[in-house]
């Protein structure tokens, strides 16, 4: 069996574009576009392009993009109070802290800081504990995108078994909460786990999210399953030249793909989701903001 | 074989010991008692008796019992206003209001007005968001009693497989992170899974919290497996006489004491940890407020 490639950049197009659709309905409601801020603190490079193309894609999809930089120096308090102050701007829908932050800035005490009903990245106490408690809330992107994907692959996951291997708060775990909303069978595994492999190959669905080139192989995977790959991992590749790199997931793709029915690849799978999901969040933080009833599956 | 009998009771009343014993200490330090609020909105019987049995059990740990008792009538904002005022009370640590809540009042809103920090039932938003965060706060009482038993039946649970049967906010979900913070590997099952009894068959721990009376059978249970039964179901017992009844789990406890390693029974298993957790969480709180470091086995 040759599995089928999930298109995330395709998808992630997809939500762009009804992202843009949905601001634009509510810029002729509202007359302002939604407005999403974008908080980068020093100077690393790799945040700089995650920095821009948000800004980029928010443009895109009609939205104001807000981006606001300050150096390395910058102390906590004054990033609390740069929340703070967007917390406070009624032209601004979404709010996001690049992470990581300097080693002197304590993240929680930032992230805690941002009004939930702003929180597009999903990532404040009371967005996880709406999560939790299966309360309507922003929910973390990366893990919502991954739901998409497999409902794309699959269509409806009632019933299915999902394993998430990764108990990380940016996707292992939301994903766990998500993929058991839409009534799947959700196991979480980890480094502890007894015989990983064995337990992933009893996955209708399997999340990789551990941060490993290449660690699953494909003799993990249930024939015809559905492989969700979230690692991006930077390996020396020196077919192209001296100190040439290139992008791998958790999951061994050559191998995996003979095996599983569906499976994203990486890059273009599971990535590319991300922003599109934080522009959906945007669009529906405005939404709730401005009291305008919103379907999910149009924003 | 024949399990061991996990005695809920002894094991909670150890823990109401060990609460008793910081709350004494707490009030040297401080020169008060550890203070613990009930609200109770209207005359459901079944209500007074628990709320009865956390007074008595909160003096009975040397802490002072606040029960504040207002008709059905009461409305939502004057309950929202009993919260706030509580809050802002310095000599109350721990807020608790007795759920169910009449029809008028939304429980939501009136559990998301308590102060995190005095949460001690772990209901609010930003409790379960600090759980699924892994940040520090207070834990809903019944999974964490959960928690301890399988600790006392087992003794150190990295690596053990769990599958937690229900995805209650109250029970399901909460236990599954708990459970998954002491490095087992967790599965949410529910009443879509399929092939529960083969999952439930896989479970070195098994939580049942679905509230069924006796839904899970001797067959269900792994030889050896570590089974807790969070089910309390009334059903009629004409052996008592007409109109008799007795309380049983949601584990066909007869036939599943021949198989399992380990069984709490019911009554007098997961229930009495319920309130030794409050106990416990209550102290927790206080110490927090004044600044007092206690570790968690101490307490």
């Amino acid at each position: 069996m040759t599995a089928s490639i999930i298109d995330g950049k395709a998808i992630a197009a997809e939500i762009d574009a009804r992202a843009r659709h949905t601001a634009e309905a509510l810029a002729r409601i509202s007359g302002r576009k939604p407005g999403l801020a974008v908080v980068l603190i020093g100077d690393d490079p790799a945040s700089d392009v995650y920095v821009r193309n948000k800004g980029r894609r928010a443009e895109a999809a009609a939205m104001r993009s807000i981006e606001i930089r300050k150096p390395a120096a910058t102390t906590e308090a004054e990033v609390i109070a740069i929340v703070q102050r967007l917390n406070a701007d009624p032209s601004v829908d979404g709010i996001l802290v690049q992470m990581p932050l300097p080693g002197h800035i304590d993240s929680g005490k930032v992230i805690a800081a941002i009004d939930p009903d702003k929180d597009v990245d999903g990532l404040t106490p009371v967005s996880a504990g709406r999560l939790l408690l299966g309360q309507s809330g922003l929910r973390p992107c990366t893990p919502a995108g991954c739901v998409i994907l497999a409902e794309r692959a699959l269509g409806k996951l009632d019933g299915k078994s999902v394993v998430v291997v990764g108990r990380s708060i940016l996707v292992g775990k939301p994903a766990a909460l998500l993929f058991l909303e839409k009534n799947c069978t959700v196991t979480i595994a980890h480094s502890k786990t007894r015989d990983l492999p064995a337990l992933c190959r009893t996955a209708d669905i399997l999340v990789a999210a551990v941060g490993r080139p290449n660690m699953i192989g494909g003799d993990w995977i249930r024939p015809g399953a559905c492989v969700l790959d979230v690692g991006i991992n930077r390996i020396p590749a020196p077919e192209k030249g001296e100190g040439g790199t290139r992008l791998v997931g958790d999951v061994d793709f050559d191998a995996a793909k003979d095996v599983a029915g569906s499976i994203t690849p990486v890059p273009g799978g599971v990535g590319p989701m991300t922003i599109a999901l934080l522009l959906r969040n945007t669009v529906q933080a405005m939404a709730r903001r401005e009291g305008v009833d919103i379907p999910v599956a149009a924003a």
